[in-house]
């Protein structure tokens, strides 16, 4: 089965010896791998491939001139000691997808692209789905050229940035097959489901200044200390989001000078915060804020707090999804996807997610089943087949 | 004035403009560019100056195969964006209290050798008081040339390391001038103390293990966060640390993969503690610990504390603190310093400290007065001469 080989191909690109997680940031090498190795499957299938501005790719079945084309697909890159599944799974069942239904003989009367939208995680340069919101044009390429990854490479340095994608006017329709992040399929039993919606989520920075001292000579009492102002934050955060059922986490933090013998003068931290509905999103956003805020007046530390990124709740195109996904079950999901920006920029948009064993994801741990995925693939190419009639 | 001259010529080297701060890390160009000024101005007096293996310098004034050499000076490398005053204090007061002795026609009977040791901040490879530990004997160099900074360079990498320093046996005390790192000067408003004795103090690694998790699709109730002990610990230090009247401090922050959207997988931390006695310090680092561990297990993460290095209580020589503090008011200090390890391997030693009005140190706002650094030149030049005759 292609669907195995292919898979294969994929696993030791960009995976860590000591954690087997993966460190596939884009542009650089094993997502330049990852890319090399799209172009080369694309080519063994007559497939031809375009590369937009940004550097997302798409492999077209069919000449795309046509019109109101099908796209399936999803991204390579990674988060940073990530899983094999989130992204590669919806590309590598695209491909895969193709293969089956020219084995069964199907003539599409539409055309087909398999895309691969870049920095889907913002794991380098912050902005998470970045490919398909410079594609789309909900992001500006000038409000972005500027952003600096942690070594203070800017993004116009990789890409050469420009206007909204061209070929995205072709396409009538999307569809995203990805790992559950989550373990409602393995409640539920069955190997594949349909996506109803995306939670509303941002990022929020958390700037948090204090005086840096001694931290021996210099009494508990005469400190203003950062560090506490964000630890406390961190609990809020996380109390808040479960007594309310939503999620919040600071995964991410800068300390200044992050001397063991020192007193911070300033923490930077990245709350992550996502809710089912846009007022729930709000609501716990600004109880965190609140509450960091008493704690940096009581600590005699200061705090700004500035929105990175906000994306508002997504519903996802409900003919598209009842046509794909009969007889499945629908879920929710509460992380970001390209579908949900492409959905938000007025393509209607559906995802089909397969089952996780261990529903955990942004981790060496994820995990999805061989015949789940095989089963993934009967779907998406089931759908897909419907949907080129 | 000497002093004035000195300083002026100090000011500039290793100095951050954004935050005016000092970056010294020893064997970096700001600190080599240090150790050049020391040796053109031991030059400029006719001393000598001798390097041991390990990079600590001194400068003679008289022959020190004499023996019973008086020893002065202190260290040039700060802390991260660390304060002006702390180290280079004690070497520019010591090179101006020569000055200041010739000028009255002092004929000296013993030696007298002006010391800088070398990363005694530990801003580099972790281990506070590096030079003077491995001069004494106290610290073996097999032990610590595998040291490695963030950098991953080893500490056998930029010195050749050895057997304990050799001039250190000519040395029959050791008196070492210091800028005050509280308030207790400023309170009893005078410019000069001398030393009691150094707090107990150490560092304790903390490495909490927990599972790495998509930030959006993870329940709060299904993770296992790290960063949540972490937090809870912090804050526990601080609280154990006010309660009792001694010192805790968590500065310093590692996180994996410290990525915005990913619940992490570890978070190490440094715990710096300090105490008034032995037993206080064992007693409020059993208590942080304690704490640290039932909330893991309650987060479901795992917790490992390692003690990095850990200094006992040092009293001082009282004979010799009596005979340089006449009049002067004594203090005890919550920092260590070259001076408790001498006085730890056998050699009588004693501070002099000077009035710091913002009572900050290892930050910007680390302060003297030039009216006070000026008293702390004449208090050392006569406890000096005294020892000297």
């Amino acid at each position: 089965m292609t669907f195995e080989s292919l898979w294969h191909d994929l696993a030791p690109i960009g995976r860590s010896a000591t954690s087997g997680g993966y460190f596939r940031q884009p542009w650089a090498s094993a997502e330049l791998e990852l890319r090399a190795w799209f172009r080369e499957e694309a080519a063994a299938r007559d497939l031809a491939v375009e590369e937009d501005p940004f550097g997302n790719l798409v492999a077209w079945w069919g000449d795309p001139s046509a019109g109101d084309a099908v796209l399936t697909g999803s991204h390579l890159d990674s988060v940073l000691d990530g899983g094999a599944y989130d992204g590669p799974l919806g590309v590598v069942s695209a491909l895969a997808a193709v293969d089956l239904m020219r084995e069964r003989g199907v003539q599409p009367q539409r055309p087909l692209g398999v895309g691969v939208f870049v920095e889907e995680e913002g794991s380098r340069f912050g902005l998470a789905c970045l490919g398909s919101r410079l594609a789309t044009g909900g992001t500006r390429w000038d409000d972005v050229r500027g952003l600096a990854d942690r070594d203070g490479v800017r993004l116009g340095d990789v890409v050469t940035g420009g206007a909204p994608t061209p070929w995205l006017d072709q396409v009538g329709l999307f569809v995203e097959l990805h790992v559950e992040q989550g373990r409602a399929l393995v409640d539920l039993e069955v190997p594949v489901g349909v996506a109803s919606g995306i939670w509303p989520h941002g990022r929020w920075r958390y700037d948090v200044t204090g005086r840096a001292d001694h931290a021996g000579t210099t009494r508990m009492e005469d400190r203003a200390d950062p560090m506490l102002t964000y630890a406390m934050t961190a609990l809020a955060a996380n109390k808040e989001a479960r007594m309310s059922g939503q999620r919040a986490t600071f995964g991410r933090i800068e300390v200044a000078p992050n001397g063991t013998n020192a007193v911070p003068s300033r923490v930077t931290a990245w709350l992550d915060a996502r809710a089912e509905s846009d007022a729930a999103l709000g609501e716990l956003v600004a109880a965190v804020e609140k509450q960091a805020a008493e704690q940096a007046a009581s600590d005699g530390t200061r705090l700004e707090v500035t929105a990175e990124s906000v994306t508002g709740a997504v519903g996802f195109d409900a003919g598209l999804a009842a046509a794909i996904g009969e007889g499945l079950p629908v879920l929710p999901t509460q992380a970001g996807h390209d579908a949900g920006i492409l959905q938000a920029a007025g393509i209607p948009s559906a995802m089909l997610f397969v089952r996780n064993p261990t529903g955990v994801s942004h981790s060496p741990e994820e995990l999805a089943e061989t015949a789940d995925c095989l089963a993934g693939v009967e779907a998406l190419a089931g759908a897909l087949e419907g949907l080129l009639r």
